[in-house]
C-alpha cells in the first residue's frame, strides 16, 4: 500500500465525462488499496473563459483580483470532482490552496510556495477518504489572500503537496504517454522514455520541453519525489523522472549517453554592433538588459577586428521580452557607445540532453557533423555538463531536430501510438 | 456622509455590461461623499449552470461539495465588479464571505448567519476603498469550511453585515422599482409603497410576496436596518423597509390602513375526511405531519355532524411537501382512524396586510364583501393582527386580488411604469 498525489489536468477534466473518467481512475487506485491525494486543474477552457471576462470589465485588472477570479476554475472542478468520486461510493472531500496549507509569497500571479502544512488534507486521508486538492493556488499568509502559481501551477502543487506528505509517488497526468526523445509532432518515430533523471528532467524542461515546468522538476529534485508523467487516457506506463537506478535494469550496463533532443522556438536573438573593445563595456550590456528584468540565455563575442578595435556582442532572449531589451539597450547607447542594434526572432534553439555525455567526449563533433551534413548552419553554441544546444534559423528546427535524432540512435524501431498536445497549467 | 451597504442581484450582474453599469453607480455614491460596501450576486444564470453540472456528473451531490461548487459563482461576480471599479478610478477590494467574517452554523446549503465579524470589511473602508462581500455564502468555524445561506441568501448577507457595520442603510438592487401594493403583472395599477414597516413587510413576505425573502426582514427588523428596496435599472426612489416615521408627512394624520395585497400560488390543501371527533385527534394528526417535516399554514376543521360523531380536518401545507406529508398521514390511519385523504393543489392565497387594520374592526366585512361581489367563494379563512388571509380556487386568485386592491382603494390613478420579473437569490 502506497501514498500516491496524482494531478490531472484541464484536459483531462473538460466536461462531465470527462471528470467522471477521472473519478473511476481515482477509485481504482482507492481500491487497490493505495491512499490517494488529488490535484486538479481548471476544467478545459475555464481559464481562459475568465481571463477573457476580465479583460471584457478592465485593460488593465488589478492582480490581486485576477488570482482572486481565476481559483474559481478550480473550486468549481475540484468539487465536481469530489461528487463523481462520492457517486462511486468512495468517500472524498475538495479542499482549496489555502484548505490544504498551501503557503505562498505575495506575488499575485505567480507565487512561489514557500511552506506547505496540509494537516486537513493528513486527517482526510488517515480517515480512508480521497482528499482533492484545488491545483494552482495557494494563500498569502499576511493578508490570508488567494494566490496564483503561474504557469505549471498545478504540477507545482502536486510535487510540492508529494513532498510534504512523504508521497510514494507524483502521477502527473496530461494527454500525452510521457517524456519522449523528442516531441513527436516533430519526430513521429521519437521514443517514450521509462525512465530520466531529475538533472536531465531539468535541462529537458528549460530547453522548451513542454511536459513539465522547470519550477515543478526542480522541486521534485530538491525533495527527491519521484513523478510519474503518465496520460490519463491510456494505462500505459508513463515516464518516471527519479535519480533511483532501475530495479528492473542491469545497473553495470552502460546506460544510454543521450536523453532527449528539445527544441524551443520562443526566443529572439540582439546583436550589439560596433561595441568598443575594452574591458567593462560587455559587462555594461548585460548590466543594463539584467536591470530592465531581462533573463539572457545564450552569450557570443565575436573575435574582435583589430584595425577598427570594436567587436559585435550577440544574446539570446524570450521574444517576449524583445521590445523591452531593445528599448532598455537603446536609452543607453551613449554611455556605452556602440553603433547599432540587430534583432532577429527568426531563431531556433536545439539541446541534446544527456547524463551520459559527461563522460563521452565525441558527443559535439557527432552532433556538429549531423547539422553539417543535413545542411544546417550553427549560429551560437551553448553547453552545460550535461547538454549542448546550438541557434540555428527557425526555419531550419524541424530539419535540425530530426538530423540529431537520428545520428544519435534514438529513433524508435516502430512508430509509437502517441496523444501529443499542448498542455494546459 | 453616511456608510451605505449595496447589493446587487444576479440580474444586474449577468454580463460584462452589467458589471460595469454597477461599478458606475456604486462610484457615484463613492464620489458623493460615501463609504460604500457592496454585496453580490453570482451572474445571471450561474448558480443555475453549476447545479447542471453537478447533475451530469452524479444525482445526490454531498453538500459540502455543493456548497464548495456553487460559491464560485460569487468568487467570479466580486472580484471582475472590483475589477470594474478600480477601472474608473476608484479603490476596490473583494472579499469572500469567510474573509469577511460571515459566520454561520454547519447546515450545509441553508446555513443560518450566527455572527459578522467584519473586521477587514472596516479596515477596507477606513482606507477609503470600496469592499466588495461575495453574498449568499459564510464559513464554518468548526471545520472552516464554507456554507451557502440558501435563498434570498444575498439580501441577507447584505442586511447582517449592515447591522454589524451600523450601516445608515441597507440598499437592495433588484429588477423591480420596490415594493407594491400588489404584483403588478396581476394589477396593472398597483402603486410603488414610499415606505413599509418591518411587521407588514415580513407578513408580505410570508404571504408570498417575492421581493425580499422572510429570513432578511426579519434580521432587518431584529437589528433595526433601513432597508432601501429599489432598481439597479433607474434612479427612482424605491421602498424603504423601516419603522421610523416619514420626516415629510405629517405623524398625526392617518396612516393607510393597508400596506398591501400579496398572493400566493405554493399551497396545497389537505382534507382529513371522517375524523373521529373526540379529544386528542386533530393534535395527533399535526404531530404525525410536523414529525415529517412538513410546516402547517392554515387550518380549518368542520363542524362535526353530531349523528355520526364524525368531523373533516382541511389544513393547508408547501405543495412542495404534498406526497411527503400524505404518506405520513397513510402510515398513520389506523391508529388515527380517520376514512380518507383529500389531496387539492388548485388552491390560490390572497393576503390583506396592513398594520392600520388592528384599530379599524371593518377590514374583515369590506374584505368578504369585495370577494362576494365578484363571486369569487372563500374556502379558508386565517387572520392574524395586522393580515387576513383567504383560500380560494387558484383560477380565481388573480380576480379576488384585482377586486380586493381596488376595494381597499390601492389603485393609482394612471399605471407606473414598472419592470417586474423574477429575482435571483
Amino acid at each position: 500500500m502506497a501514498l500516491i498525489v496524482q494531478k490531472y489536468g484541464g484536459s483531462s477534466v473538460a466536461d462531465a465525462t470527462g471528470i467522471k473518467r477521472v473519478a473511476k481512475r481515482v477509485t481504482e487506485a482507492k481500491k487497490a488499496g493505495h491512499d490517494v491525494v488529488v490535484v486538479v486543474s481548471a476544467m478545459g477552457d475555464t481559464t481562459d473563459e475568465l481571463i477573457d471576462l476580465a479583460q471584457q470589465v478592465t485593460p488593465l485588472p488589478p492582480q490581486r483580483e485576477m488570482d482572486i477570479l481565476l481559483t474559481a476554475g478550480e473550486r468549481i472542478s475540484m468539487s465536481l470532482l469530489a461528487m463523481a468520486i462520492n457517486n462511486l461510493g468512495v468517500e472524498a472531500k475538495s479542499f482549496t490552496g489555502q484548505q490544504a496549507g498551501v503557503i505562498t509569497d505575495e506575488v499575485y500571479g505567480k507565487a512561489r510556495i514557500i511552506d506547505v502544512s496540509p494537516s486537513r488534507i493528513r486527517d482526510t486521508v488517515a480517515r480512508g477518504e480521497v482528499a482533492i486538492v484545488a491545483g494552482f493556488q495557494g494563500v498569502n499568509p499576511s493578508t490570508n489572500d488567494v494566490t496564483t502559481l503561474g504557469r505549471g501551477g498545478s504540477d507545482t502543487t502536486a510535487v510540492a503537496l508529494a513532498a510534504s506528505l512523504k508521497a510514494d509517488v507524483c502521477e502527473i497526468y496530461t494527454d500525452v504517454d510521457g517524456v519522449f526523445t523528442a516531441d513527436p509532432r516533430i519526430v513521429p518515430n521519437a521514443r517514450k522514455l521509462d525512465r530520466i533523471a531529475y538533472d536531465e528532467m531539468l535541462e529537458m524542461a528549460a530547453s522548451g520541453a513542454k511536459v513539465l515546468v522547470l519550477r515543478c522538476v526542480e522541486y521534485a529534485r530538491r525533495y527527491g519525489v519521484p513523478v510519474h508523467v503518465r496520460s490519463s487516457f491510456s494505462t500505459h506506463t508513463g515516464t518516471l523522472v527519479t535519480d533511483e537506478p532501475d530495479p528492473s535494469k542491469d545497473t553495470t550496463m552502460e546506460q544510454p549517453i543521450i536523453a532527449g533532443v528539445a527544441h524551443d522556438r520562443s526566443e529572439a536573438k540582439i546583436t550589439v554592433v560596433g561595441v568598443p573593445d575594452v574591458p567593462g563595456k560587455a559587462a555594461r550590456i548585460f548590466e543594463v538588459v539584467a536591470a530592465a528584468g531581462v533573463n539572457i540565455d545564450m552569450i557570443v563575442q565575436n573575435v574582435s577586428a583589430a584595425a577598427t578595435g570594436l567587436t559585435d556582442i550577440s544574446f539570446t532572449l524570450p521574444a517576449s521580452d524583445g521590445a523591452t531589451g531593445t528599448q532598455a539597450l537603446m536609452a543607453h547607447q551613449p554611455d556605452i557607445g556602440f553603433h547599432s542594434l540587430q534583432y532577429d526572432d527568426a531563431i531556433g534553439k536545439l539541446s541534446l540532453i544527456g547524463a551520459g555525455m559527461k563522460s563521452h567526449p565525441g558527443v559535439s563533433a557527432r552532433l556538429f557533423a549531423a547539422l553539417s551534413e543535413a545542411g544546417i548552419n550553427i549560429e551560437m553554441i551553448s553547453t552545460s555538463e550535461i547538454r549542448i544546444s546550438v541557434v540555428t534559423r527557425a526555419d531550419s528546427l524541424d530539419d535540425a531536430v530530426r538530423a540529431v535524432h537520428t545520428a544519435f540512435e534514438l529513433d524508435s524501431e516502430q512508430d509509437e501510438a502517441v496523444v501529443y498536445g499542448g498542455t494546459g497549467r
